[in-house]
Parts: structure tokens; sequence; C-alpha cells
């Protein structure tokens, strides 16, 4: 049966939005009045919010606010995630405590959601880590050890600064290797973008941190995660990119440049930096075909760099094995009523576009391949 | 006759380099003595430069340093541009004094240069403008009229500050205006990256900076400049954007989708985002033939959003008529003594492997879309 899988898509579950709602400095949910005398609930996740913060409501925590969209779009599974910024606000003892408990939560939200087959339930969950400054490798690790114990989390996501200095910090060793022997995808996800000073003084609302500064940051940590030499280290680590990995398909040939002309950087790295572009899972929330189909041939082209005498025509369908489907619900909501979300028909008329992807190809981006790597239908 | 033509390469010339030597703060040339005797030049064009500044000698002045690396590798003719920062760092009646003699230095330095044929130089260039704080609108447009003058110059260069606000700053309109009726090409080039502070704390010599900064202020100058309309109040503009756009190809969808459902930066726009990449032109600086590939889709597919209702497959061809081959000489030069440099060698062999460029679309990109974009053989 080929199946739709989301596994980009986002909750709040109802213990962070409590907490979010107690909160006075972002990220916080806040209520006002409008004049009509409605509740107005906004959720101010990054400062200096254009427009007051988006309006939120169910669609940011229910379950079956999640299950009736899915319905709508035809997606039969979906790996949920919390949303940014995670638990990146808290003290290392308060994040402690909160990870274990939305995990549980988590794994109840999906456990108890409705299920396709004996063996197959619609909602599988990435965990949290209590991914803080002050937080002690053991509470990582344990934190790594209870998600791997619950039946429906099959990976983590993860943000970009670690434990308060990237993912390029060896503080994580313990953590890449907990995940590796665990098996658990770890989703690096983006919240910060990258110093607001770059979008200058014109307003254009959340457009250039959303377009530009997310992608930015998921490329920055990516990169400094391979400079470290962490894939070298991590072999079998399975990280899977937000945002069709933003702009690292794009800049890896400069970067593998760069890295070249600078011995140093150079003699620290096992390979050429292409290819470790195929060693790494990429969502396929990229809005175009295009992009879809050249981040598939940077995929796919990883095995040029195996040894230095290989060469030939990329193959496409390869690197398809690698990419997934998306949507990024509830973010991107349509402005007016709809049947169905723009940003969801968008990225699956993408996928169906891709030159040069067979029919089989297709299904492995829109369902197939997320079974296979989050291993759904197998406890 | 096919030529080969060079349209990012970059010269300090002698003038530049006095001043570059009399400073104290960066940028600044200066000269250390090593254990053996020998006179070290080195460049600091950036704030906390690793390394101690990159090594510089004759090839970043000496004209006949840049013919020698023409004649090794090939290249028929170059399009020689100031380098980064330019005269960023100038008052404004400094800044307006050395544009003009630096402008008047590169005619010479292309005029007094070898020819190929009675109308064909082998060097041509890109001048520079006074774009500082404080400086004139008159100033600007008077230098542009200067530029327009002088016979071997086709273009300017320019950063992404503007006169301090960046591209998107309506003080800039006249300069818009004052191009598009010289029809001089402006090349726009990254020198700032974005905040250092993204780089971590690790050491990875200037790989970062280099790699993803440059690429990254391009990518936020340009879209700026789309959000601001600079490119529907004068569409007959021609912009050239340094390594291929940065990560704007990879990135453009994205951008659609957020400004999609961003009603207020919208409606202020003629046109889907990605439309106005199909009237851009992009340096083939990216090192892969599958970034090269990509980039002539993205400009391929603009026709795609004339209308509604345009759909249908991306022919590559027609986008590679907007690309060319650049070196950024005397940039990324080999460790090793070497005959050619690998730099100029993979930028080559990418254009020559873009799987779906034909053997035509390949000679466009090598030089003749060079020729019809800066009317070069054309007095």
């Amino acid at each position: 049966m080929a199946l739709l899988v989301d596994i980009h898509t986002h909750v709040y579950l109802p213990r962070y939005v409590s907490l979010l709602r107690a909160r006075h400095t972002v990220p916080r949910i806040f209520t006002s009045v409008t004049r009509d005398g409605k509740q107005d609930d906004r959720l101010l996740i990054l400062d200096h919010e254009p427009s007051g913060g988006r309006p939120v409501g169910a669609q940011y925590w229910d379950r079956d606010e999640k299950i009736n969209f899915m319905n709508r779009h035809g997606i039969n599974v979906s790996v949920v995630s919390s949303a940014n910024p995670w638990l990146d606000f808290l003290s290392a003892p308060e994040a402690k405590t909160l990870a274990s408990e939305l995990n549980e939560d988590l794994e109840q939200y999906c456990s108890e959601g409705p299920s396709l087959s004996p063996t197959l339930q619609r909602l599988y969950g990435f965990g949290l880590l209590p991914l803080v400054p002050g937080i002690s490798t053991s509470a990582l690790v344990d934190s790594i050890e209870q998600i791997s114990k619950l039946l429906h989390l099959r990976g983590i996501i993860l943000g970009s600064r670690g434990v308060g200095k990237g993912l390029d910090d060896e503080a994580l060793d313990p953590v890449w290797a907990a995940l590796e022997k665990t098996g658990l995808v770890a989703f690096i996800h983006p919240h910060y973008g990258v110093d607001e000073k770059a979008w200058g003084e014109k307003s254009n609302g959340h457009v250039l941190p959303l377009a530009l500064g997310f992608p930015f940051e998921t490329t920055i940590a990516t990169t400094r995660l391979i400079l470290a030499g962490v894939l070298d280290r991590f072999p079998s680590l399975r990280l899977l990119l937000a945002h069709s990995g933003g702009a690292l398909p794009q800049l890896s040939s400069r970067l593998a440049s760069c890295i070249e002309h600078d011995p140093v950087v150079a003699s620290r790295l096992q390979h050429d930096a292409r290819w470790y572009l195929g060693k790494l899972y990429f969502d396929a929330v990229a809005y175009g075909p295009e992009e879809l189909g050249f981040v598939s041939d940077v995929i796919s082209r990883s095995a040029r760099f195996e040894s230095k005498d290989s060469v030939g025509v990329v193959d496409r369908g390869i690197g398809s094995k690698r990419m997934l489907f998306g949507t990024d619900h509830p973010f991107f909501p349509p402005l007016q009523p709809t049947d169905k979300w723009k940003s969801v028909v968008e990225n699956l008329q993408a996928i169906d576009s891709v030159s040069g992807w067979g029919t089989e190809d297709k299904q492995g981006v829109r369902g197939d391949n997320a079974i296979s790597l989050f291993q759904l239908g197998q406890k």
C-alpha cells in the first residue's frame, strides 16, 4: 500500500503550551481580546516578531486537529516533532524534567491516536533532549535511553545550539554515540536564523528570517558539524535536515573548494565535503521540483567522491532515497479558508514534477523512504 | 572564434594598493620580514582574519601577471573588477575622488593592455562608484556618466551596502535609473558575509565566511532588492550575481512561498519571486556541474511565472544564456606550484559536464554570453 508520510510536522504539546502561556518573554503565548469580544491567542517565538506574533489555535496542540489536517491532505502517517524553540530557554534542571515529561506526553499522543493496522499507528514522534548549557552528559544519554524505549518515538529533534556552543562541540560526542547505538534519527531544525541586522531597515514581515535565515542556520550548523569531523567519527549517524538542507546543497562544491584551499581544515577530514551530503537525509520541504531534483543530484553524486578516480553521470533516483515528504504543519497556514493548504499542495506537486524521478522514486519520497528510515510498522 | 571570457576576476590597482599599504586598520597591506630576510606582504581585508592575512604579490596588481594567468588558462578576454572592499571604508569626498581616479586607471589598464584584434581588447573592466554614506546622488550619477564614457569599462561592481543601508534603499533609485539608461552591467559582489558569531568557537580558517558567509550576503542583498521592487521599477537593469547567486536559486521557491503567505509583501510585488531570477545574470563560479545545471533550471523556469497558467518542463539551455564563466582570480590560488589553478580547472570542468547543456550552451557560458552582455568587440 502506497502511504503518504509527513516527517516534518510540529506540535506544541499541551504541557508546553501551558508553560508558554505562563511566560512574559519569548517564547510565549499571550491572549488579547479583540474589539468584538473574541479571544485572540498569539504565539511569539522570536524577538521582534512583526505583526505581534502569529495567531495560534487548536491546530498547534490538539491531536484531533492534526488528524483532521492529515485526513484532508491524504496523509496516512505523521512523524510529529515539537516545534522550536524546544527547551532552549530553560535551565538545565527544568529542561531535564520537562524533556522527560514531554517525551512521555508525545508517546501517549502517538500511542493513543488512531492506527492504520495492528502494527501501524498514524502518529509517530521525535523526542526532545534537554540540550541546554550546563546539562550533564549523563542526563543527555539518559534522555536518549528514555526515548529509545518509548515505542512510537523514532528520533529526536534538535536545534543548532547543542548545549550552547553549536553542533560542532565535542561535548556532544556522547550524544552522537548514543544516537548511533539506538538508531534514532536526529532531525536538525533551525530556530535562530542569522543576526537580524542582515535584514536591513525595511519591513518585510517574516519573509527574510523565514525564507533565508532559517535555511542559513541549518546550513551553518550542518557545515560546522561536518568540519568538526562528527560524520567521520560517527559514520552511522542518521541526520535529517530540515527544509531540504537549506543552502548546503547549492554551496557544497564551493565548500569543498574552500576546504581544499585550507590545508589545516582539509587534513582533518576523511572525505571531500560533497561526500558527506550523501550520508545525510533531507526533507522534501523546498516548494519546487527543480530544488528537489537538485538536492537528489547532490546526494547521488556523493558516490563520485568515494575515491579520487570516480567520475560519471549522476542518477537522480539514487538521491531520492534519502528525501522525505514534509508539510511544516501547522506553520504556513492558508490565508483564506480552503480545503487544502497551498504549502502542502506545492510540496506534493513538487515531488510529482521532478524531472528524472520515476514512479518508485516519487513514492519513496512520499512515504516509502520514511517507512524504511523510521522503521514504521515495526515495534 | 570560440573565446573564453572571464567575467569574475579582480585587481587591486596600484593606486589602491598604495592606499592599503598606508593604512593601519583593515583593509590594509602590511609587510613583515621573514626569518630568512625575505619581504612578506600580506593583505587583511576582513577583521579577525585567521592566519594573519593572505600572502599577496604581483598577481594582485600587475597587469602582466593577469595576462600571464589568462594565457596559462586559455582565457582570451577578462572583464576585470576591483576587489572588495572597494571604497566602503572611505569618507564621501575621499571615495568620490578615488572612484574617479581608479576608473581612469582601470580604463588605462584595459586600453593599454594587449588586444586580440583591432576591435577586441583582452581586458575590459567594471568601474567603481563612490558608494559610501553621505555621498550625493549627483556624485553617483556623475560617476556612472564617467564610466559610461570610458570605452573599456562595461559595468560597475558593487557591494551589498549601497550608501549604508543596503541595496533596497530608495536613495539608490537614481543609480538604478542611470545604470538602466547607460546599459552598464552591475556586478553584485559580497564582502561582509554574515555576523561572525554564526561561525562558532572552532577554528576553521577562512572556510565558513568564504564558503557560506559570502554567498549568504549576496543572497540577502539580492532578495532585499527584489522585495523592495527594484526589478519592478527598473526592469531593464542588468544585474550579475557573484558565485552563481549564492543560495538564492535553492531558496527561491521557499522565498516565493514565504512571500505568498505575507499579503503585505506579496501585494508590493508584480511577480512571483521566481520570475525575477530569470531577469538576472549569474556567474558560473560554483565549482560543480550539478550546481550550474540547477542555476540554469531556475533561470529557465522563470518563464513559468509569466502568467498564472503557464506550466511545463524546464529547458536548461535557456537558463545557460544568462550564465558566465569566471575564475575569482587572484583568490583561490593553488597551494602547490602548478601549471593550472585547480579552482579554474574545476569551474571549466563544471561547465563542460553539465548534463543537458549542448555544445552551444557551454560555449555561451564560456564566452559568448559575455561577449553579448558586455558588447565586447564593439566600441
